[in-house]
C-alpha cells in the first residue's frame, strides 16, 4: 500500500486508518500551549530516534514527584522511591522488551551500564581474553569495550559491518571462537538503524561459549524486542529517544535472571549491596537485579521515564513497530520517486531496520542545516548521511509526506549549497 | 552566647539576629502551598544533611527546562544542555568548594564518581598497591574501595577512627608509605560529623607520594571547603544533602587542573571524548574535565542542582557554616542541660564537626521512630545513634529548641519504650 501513496491524500488517508493516531495528543506539539500546529510551515520533527518528545504527562508526573514527594514528604518519600528503579523497570521488561519481572533495572546512563555488564561480563568467562565488537557501532560502545579491554588486558576483535546494510552473521560468526568472552552489539544500527536477529546472533554466540551484551538504545521502544523468547543474556539501553523519558535520563540494564546470582558488576556501591541499611562492614550484593544498582537512584529523572515506558506500553510494542516500518517505507519508498539525489543508507527491507532510515547525500551535512532551517529536523551522522527518525508515536504519514516536498524543493533549489561546510565541532 | 540559651525566649532571639533568616523563605516548608507552619505542632526536619529540603524556585526551574528546552526546544537545546555540567561544575567550585572554573563536574552518582577518580588515582601512581580508607567511613565509600581493589589486585589497609571524634592524623600518618597509592577519606564523617583537616591530610598524604581523594558528601554546603588553597587532588560529594538537588540528584567530582591531562578515568564514554560528535573510531580524552564525563548527562536533574547550589552561593559558605556551629552548638548545650539519658557521640568542639551532631542511646531505634511520629525528623545510625542535621539555610534555633522539648518528653514518658525494636531492613 505504501508504494501507491503520490499524493498527500493518500498519506491523509494512512494517518486515517493508523490505529496508534490518538497517541499524538499524548505528546506536546509546537502549537500554543502544546498543542499540535498542523500548518503548512509546522515543524517537521523527524529525530524522535535521538531525543523523543515530551509526553503530557510527563510535566505534571515530574512536579508530583518534585513537589508532592520531595517537598512535602522528603526522607519519607524513600518508602516510595527504593522501589522506583524496579518497578519502572519491570514495566519496561513487560511491555517493551519482552523480559520477566526482575530482570530489568532504570539506572545510571547507558555508558555506564554498558561498562557494569562488559565488565561482569568478561569476568564471568574467565580465561577468555577477547571482546567482540562491531567497528561500525555506536562511539560510545566502542570506547567502552576499549577501556574496559586497557584496564583487563584483552583484546578487541572488531567485525566490520556494512555501513548501511549491518552486520552479516557470517562476517560475526568468523569472529567467534573459543577465546570470546563477550559480544557487545547493538540491535539496531545508530547510523543505518540495520536491525540484527537477537535469537540468532544470540544463539551463535552461545555456541562458542560467549555472553552477548547487548545494545537496544535505537531498539528500544521501536521494534519488537523479545529478550526472554531470543535467549538474551544481557542488554542496556536507552530511554531519551523512542521511550521519551527527557535528555540524558536514566537508562536500563537488563540480566537474564538465571545468570543474575553469577555476575558481579565492578561498582561496588551501597544501592547494590543486600540489606543496604544495615551499612554492614563488607559489600555482599543483593540478590536479583538489584545487584547491578550502585549509587542513590535518580528518582525525578526516572519519574519522567515511568511516563515515557507507560505510553509505549499501552500504545502496544507490535503496533509501534509496524507503523515504524509503514512510516519508514513512505519515507523510502517518496524518496525513490523523488530524491534521486539521495542514496538510500539503510536496509529497503522494512523487517531488517528499525525506525529510523538514513540517506547518503555529498552534502549531507549542508542539506540538514537547509532542512532545520526550513522546519524539518533530520540528523546528520558521519560520514554523508541524512539520518530520518521518524517516531511512530506523534509522526503522521503526512508529516513524512510534506518532510519530503521540503527536502525536493532545497534539492530542486540548490538552497542547502549556500550553507558553509562541516568542521569538526557539530553541536 | 550559646551556652546561655535556656528559655525559648533566647532562641528567638537568635533567630531575630541571624544574618541567614531570610534564606528560610527560598525553600518550600509544610504548611499551605508550601508556606511555612509555624505553629507548635509543626514538623521539625533535622534531617537536611540526608535530604535536603526543596527550593522555591525549584519546580519552576525544572519545569522550564522540561516544557521549554525539552519540550519545545528539543534537540536544539542541547547547544545549552552539552555546558550545563560544567556551568554547574563551575558555579558550586566558586561558591561552594573553593575550587577553580574547570576543576568541577557535575555528573553521575557518588559511588560511581569515586569509582572514576579511584581507578584514575591508583593508575596515576604505578607501582604501588595500597588503597587506605577509613573503617568507619561510609559503606558506599568502603564498598567502592573494595571493589576497586579486588579488580586491580590491590590491598585495601583500612585505618581506624573513633566513631564519635574522628580519624586522629596520627593514626593515619602510622597507615601511610611509599606502596600507598591513594587514600579515600570523607571530610565530614557521616555518622558523627567529624571534620578532618583537609591541608593538613593532603600534605600528610602528599609527604608519602599518595594522592587524596575526598567525599565531600557531608561537607558540601555545611563546612568551608577550600579545595584549591588546601592543595586537594581529587574529590567527589553529593548534591542532595546541604546542596538541596532533590532526591538521587547527580553528584559532583572535582579534579586538581594541574592533574587532569596525567589522569584517565576508566569508563571510556562519548561525553568523555574530545571532539565528541566527530564519533571518532579511538577514544581519546577531551582536554580539562570533561575527560571525567561518560554519558550523555543528566539534564532535568541538574536543573534542580543547579538552583540548590545558587542558594548556597548566594548565602556565602562562609554565613552558612557559621549558623551551622551555632545550631549544632545550641543543640549540643540544651542536650547537655536537659537531655542527661543521651550521650554526645560528636565531637565537642565545633570547629571540629560539619552541620550535623550525633547522640548515643541504647534505644536510639525506638526514640527515632518516636520523634518522627512526634514530628520530629533525624536519622537513626548503627549502632546506636540518634543524628541530627539542622540546616542552616532553613532551620532557625527555635526549630532546635523545640526539638530538644519533644525529645525530653519523649524521654520523660517513656514514649519510645512502646517502639519495637529494630529489625535488620530499615528503610
Amino acid at each position: 500500500m505504501i508504494g501507491t501513496v503520490t499524493t498527500r491524500a493518500d498519506a491523509q488517508a494512512l494517518d486515517a486508518a493508523d490505529p496508534l493516531a490518538a497517541f499524538r495528543d499524548r505528546f506536546t506539539g509546537d502549537g500554543p500551549d502544546g498543542s499540535w500546529d498542523d500548518g503548512p510551515d509546522r515543524r517537521l520533527y523527524l529525530d524522535g530516534n535521538s531525543l523523543g518528545r515530551l509526553p503530557r504527562a510527563t510535566p505534571a508526573a515530574v512536579a508530583r514527584v518534585v513537589e508532592q514527594e520531595w517537598g512535602a514528604g522528603l526522607v519519607g518519600s524513600w518508602s516510595q522511591w527504593v522501589s522506583q528503579a524496579g518497578r519502572v523497570g519491570d514495566a519496561l521488561a513487560a511491555g517493551v522488551l519482552g523480559a520477566r519481572p526482575g530482570e530489568v533495572l532504570v539506572s545510571d546512563s547507558t555508558s555506564i551500564d554498558l561498562f557494569k555488564l562488559l565488565v561482569a561480563g568478561c569476568d564471568a568467562r574467565p580465561g577468555r581474553d577477547v571482546v567482540v565488537c562491531c567497528a561500525d557501532d555506536f562511539p560510545t560502545d566502542r570506547y567502552v569495550v576499549a577501556g574496559v579491554a586497557a584496564q583487563k588486558g584483552l583484546t578487541v576483535r572488531e567485525v566490520a559491518a556494512d555501513i548501511d546494510a549491518g552486520l552479516d552473521l557470517d562476517v560475526l560468526a568468523a569472529a567467534l571462537d573459543g577465546r570470546v568472552a563477550v559480544v557487545v552489539l547493538s540491535l539496531v544500527a545508530y547510523r543505518s538503524g540495520a536491525l540484527v536477529d537477537l535469537a540468532a546472533v544470540t544463539a551463535l554466540a552461545r555456541e562458542h561459549g560467549a555472553l552477548v551484551l547487548w545494545d537496544l538504545s535505537h531498539a528500544a521502544g521501536s521494534v519488537e524486542v523479545d529478550l526472554d523468547a531470543g535467549g538474551a543474556d544481557l542488554a542496556v539501553g536507552c530511554t531519551y529517544k523512542h521511550l521519551n523519558g527527557g535528555p540524558g535520563a536514566p537508562a536500563f540494564l537488563y540480566v537474564r535472571r538465571e545468570l543474575q546470582a553469577d555476575l558481579r558488576q565492578p561498582v561496588w556501591g551501597w544501592f547494590g549491596q543486600r540489606d543496604q541499611f544495615a551499612m554492614g562492614p563488607e559489600y555482599d550484593p543483593a540478590p536479583g537485579v538489584d545487584r547491578f544498582a550502585v549509587g542513590t537512584p535518580p528518582v525525578l529523572a526516572t519519574a519522567a521515564v515511568e511516563v515515557g515506558v507507560g505510553i509505549t506500553a499501552e500504545a502496544g510494542i507490535a503496533a509501534v513497530a509496524a507503523k515504524g516500518r509503514a512510516l519508514t517505507d513512505l519515507l523510502v519508498a517518496l524518496a525513490d520517486e523523488r530524491l534521486p539525489a539521495l542514496q538510500l543508507a539503510s536496509p529497503r527491507d522494512a523487517a531488517r531496520r528499525g525506525a529510523h532510515v538514513s540517506f547518503a547525500h555529498p552534502q549531507a551535512w549542508q542539506l540538514t542545516q537547509a532542512l532545520v532551517d526550513r522546519g524539518v529536523v533530520p540528523d546528520f551522522r558521519t560520514p554523508d548521511r541524512v539520518r530520518f527518525g521518524p517516531a511512530p508515536l506523534y509522526t503522521r504519514f503526512v508529516d513524512v509526506f510534506d518532510a519530503v516536498e521540503r527536502l525536493a524543493d532545497v534539492l530542486a533549489t540548490g538552497a542547502h549549497e549556500g550553507y558553509p561546510t562541516r568542521r569538526s565541532r557539530v553541536t
